[in-house]
């Protein structure tokens, strides 16, 4: 049995959602409908909005409505030391895990050939720009720990040789074949400190 | 740490949804912004139409964008029996049981005096209306086998005694204390088929 046409609708527009199935959508919709019009009513706006106006920080890629993110901008970090992430989610996973005060610059993704995913792809270029603006002395590769994560930090490790910068990648610590995301905060942060110079076997 | 002031209110946004944690919907935000800005420009179009259009149906009250639902005027359903549930989602899993194949009236709720909720905030006037159309001739009462459904079942089977029309209750194998919604199809179809002559005790 369905609904109305509208509610069928919205039940299958849900389902975009990560982790929602016929369920769970109809549980959500319903709630909404019956229970929270006006919580409803802010999500919808607020998603539009955010899917209208967030995009990239100019200088290290992370999302953000403005131009540059807050924290490009904030004067108390530390310029010399940049950070290379797969995604905003594990930038935020490392400053939650506190201890770090460089910058970042995150790449949406990694190297994967066979899916046309290439060096501009994941703003190598951009990087590039960034490291021209000078001052850094130290990039840590933070990639995933997965193959496309190693061989990711390994083909930038190798663009950034001949600029003669210190590179790292994260400590032994971090368990192989998981995703930096969902890493305890704890192992993070002894990852972070335990920062190993990077050798391009 | 954040992301930036729009990406926050979108997290906390996403947090009206059942069983959305702050973890969830971080990783929902993310999804949508790095992945899926199509789906979720839908979701977001789709949510607020709904929200706007999406009302009670004039004859059962049940969830629907137009004045009287598919149901309600569809020519192939039971007119002499009408089923009276607390939401649209006990309607739904009624009819996702199978069998039944007459009308429904939806409460909304319950009786609930202590919060201010009486007789018209469930539409037992709009079920006069309803019964005054003629034509029923047994009337179910399928609110939710807890105190309150009972309750409420109760009081809606004093109002409808002087009709003079059949009044039933789901038959036992509905386990008590829970809710309708969350009751297997296969239990649910004995209940209808083993459903009980009212006894107001």
């Amino acid at each position: 049995m369905s609904f109305s046409p509208l509610v069928d609708r919205l039940l299958e527009a849900l389902r975009v959602l990560p982790g929602v199935g016929p369920k769970t959508a109809q549980r959500m919709a319903l709630h909404l409908l019956e229970r929270d019009r006006d919580g409803g009513r802010r999500l919808a706006g607020v998603l539009a909005q955010a899917l209208e106006e967030v995009g990239y920080c100019r200088r290290c890629r992370t999302l953000t409505e403005e131009d540059m993110c807050a924290l490009c901008t904030s004067p108390r970090r530390d310029d010399g030391v940049l950070c290379v992430v797969e995604s905003p989610a594990d930038m935020l996973a490392i400053e939650d895990a506190g201890g770090y005060r460089g910058h970042y610059f995150v790449l949406h993704g990694h190297l994967s050939p066979l899916d046309g995913i290439g060096p501009e792809d994941i703003g190598l270029d951009q990087l590039d720009v960034r490291l021209d603006e000078g001052g850094v002395e130290e990039v840590i590769l933070a990639t995933n720990p997965t193959v496309e994560g190693e061989a990711t930090a390994h083909y930038i490790a190798e663009q950034l040789r001949e600029r003669g910068m210190r590179l790292s990648r994260l400590a032994y610590g971090v368990p192989m074949g998981g995703e930096l995301e969902y890493v305890d905060g704890g192992t993070l942060s002894r990852a972070f400190n335990g920062r190993l110079p990077f050798r391009g076997e």
